[in-house]
């Protein structure tokens, strides 16, 4: 039995990507060892993280203006580390908050400095704020932020944990970006940071290092012993990407959503609960008439291989995740199960 | 031909952990999905961290009055965790300097408050410091703290990073202890923490979540996604432990460092750097007669896989890192390998 992870993080990895990480525990580019015990200062390391920065630049569309970290922490580690780098005593910073992770950063963020939340990009950003920040998908409220949204004067930064890479997007309106790696990027354990050198460079000095950007950059991304084998997998994840073809990827991204969503839409069975105009691509959110009736799908789904599709326990009902990996034919799975559970239960 | 790794962290894991993570990679615990695609809220991801963290306390020999914390980030991490949550205006810590380590932690805590160094624990602790630190081994001095040092009257806390559990100690002794887990623990990416509970209810509070002790005891050390990937290495790496038997291993590791040491007494041609009283069991550092011999050692040491005993580049020449799972056969080929060296160089 095919085996389907709708898991909203740690996702599901393409094959290839775990086979790769397979081997490279048995013996790593012929050196006789596992990557797991390289040193961080070896020219094969230095040559993983060179290659992997070099993947995520063209993935993203970032030129030299940018400085591109790998960070251990994920993005909650950068939910403290953004405030604390740029949020001096005085300042303000802008969050907007549309869902559960939005909230959480601005809470982070309130607990260094001054912080003003607003639900709608609309009403207008402050022009004197440090920067603003925004969460571009929400994973468990099921929403997904407009990409026009009306950009603030000052810096812009960003969560985009959920959904780095499964659309098209202008990477460069960003000056901060950091995304969590184990959804769209490979595995738990590392974030992946992109700043602009300008509003970089006004990061705070002499923090503890390792909470540091500065002392990041100035350590070559070496303060820390890395988690290489993380690295080791971003690199897999977008040696993978590339071999797809960023379009090819968006594309059955697209097809993902849309066949699921138009499911939820066929019938009042399901009750899918983000606004239409804002449907996640990546985190499908729905219920069904009763809690009852979910327990049961998702026990059948589970014994069908359809497996990690109960909802996040903040919001309750089902909850499909579909990141970069997940394959087409696990949402034509689901949409078959669907339609099987509606006839028998509907 | 067999390969020796010496270094001095990423370190060498026994066959048989790296075997248990290429099988977690494949399929985990019979969940059709590897370790690294399982959600940290599944009762299979919580009984691996309930039975990693009691096979940690069975092997450190600390009770329910330590709280264990497997967080991520490694030890540089803690340099400016430590002092971030116990360090407030007004306080002094006092920082034991004895070699590289010791003093980037003093250097990091100095960032955050106001920290006393001291060279010798015979000159005096400061009775009113809010914590006392120590490093107990240094790697690339390759010197250990002897385990009879005077204890301070407060709070003491230590680095073991470098040789945790590779000989007995009485953990008992200290108030707050971790460790990088990539050399005696596994993989990078991970600290272990082990805080008793009085002292951790001095931390501060409404820190930033990810750099707060309070907020990952409060959040069953689920705050942030957790490295599951070095969680399992760290499980396997305490299962081996187990396996082995603690004393097995230390009577292996002393076997292992007295050899070496054996051998640099042996002949003026090698020479140790550490005072013969404060020997690393772990990090055994030495210089040959001139740079240019160092380097021919190095080349032809690796040309027969006895690789990375190049020593710290603060340091120079040659350094050979023993940690548990080094083997002694690796030891016996290092001796043997000296031995024509010399006949051939001496």
């Amino acid at each position: 039995m095919s085996i389907y992870n709708f898991c909203a993080g740690p996702a599901m990895l393409p094959p290839e990507v775990t086979e790769a990480l397979r081997a490279d525990l048995l013996d790593w580019r012929g050196l006789g060892r596992s990557v797991l015990e390289i040193s961080h200062r070896t020219s094969a390391y230095q040559e993983l993280r060179e290659r992997t920065e070099a993947n995520l630049r063209r993935l993203l569309g970032l030129g030299p203006a940018y400085t591109v970290l790998l960070l251990q922490g994920g993005a909650s580690g950068q939910f403290a580390m953004l405030p604390y780098n740029f949020l001096r005593e005085g300042d303000c910073a802008d969050y907007l908050v549309r869902g559960h992770w939005g909230a959480k950063a601005a809470r982070q963020a309130a607990r260094v400095g001054r912080v003003r939340t607003l639900a709608d990009p609309e009403a207008g950003w402050d022009p004197a704020a440090v920067y603003a920040h925004v969460t571009t998908n929400e994973t468990i409220d099921g929403t997904r932020l407009p990409e026009n949204f009306p950009r603030p004067v000052g810096p812009l930064c960003a969560d985009m944990s959920s959904d780095i890479l499964a659309a098209p997007r202008d990477y460069t309106r960003y000056d901060f970006l950091y995304a969590g790696a184990q959804k769209n990027l490979g595995v738990a354990g590392l974030a992946v940071v992109a700043a602009e050198h300008e509003f970089l460079s006004r990061a705070r000095r002499n923090l503890p290092a390792a909470f540091c950007y500065l002392e990041h950059v100035r350590a070559d991304g070496l303060y820390h012993t890395p988690n290489a084998f993380a690295v080791d997998a971003l690199f897999h994840m977008t040696e993978w990407l590339l071999a797809q073809g960023l379009e090819t990827v968006w594309a059955r991204n697209a097809r993902k959503a849309a066949k699921l969503y138009a499911e939820l839409d066929r019938s009042a069975f399901w009750r899918p609960l983000a606004p239409k105009g804002e449907r996640s691509l990546t985190n499908v959110v729905f219920r069904l008439p009763s809690a009852t009736l979910e327990a049961e799908f998702l026990v059948q789904a589970e014994a069908q291989g359809l497996v990690a599709l109960r909802g996040h326990r903040a919001l309750g009902g089902l909850r499909a995740s579909l990141y970069n990996a997940f394959p087409e034919k696990g949402v034509d799975a689901l949409v078959a199960f669907m339609r099987d559970f509606e006839r028998s239960h509907g």
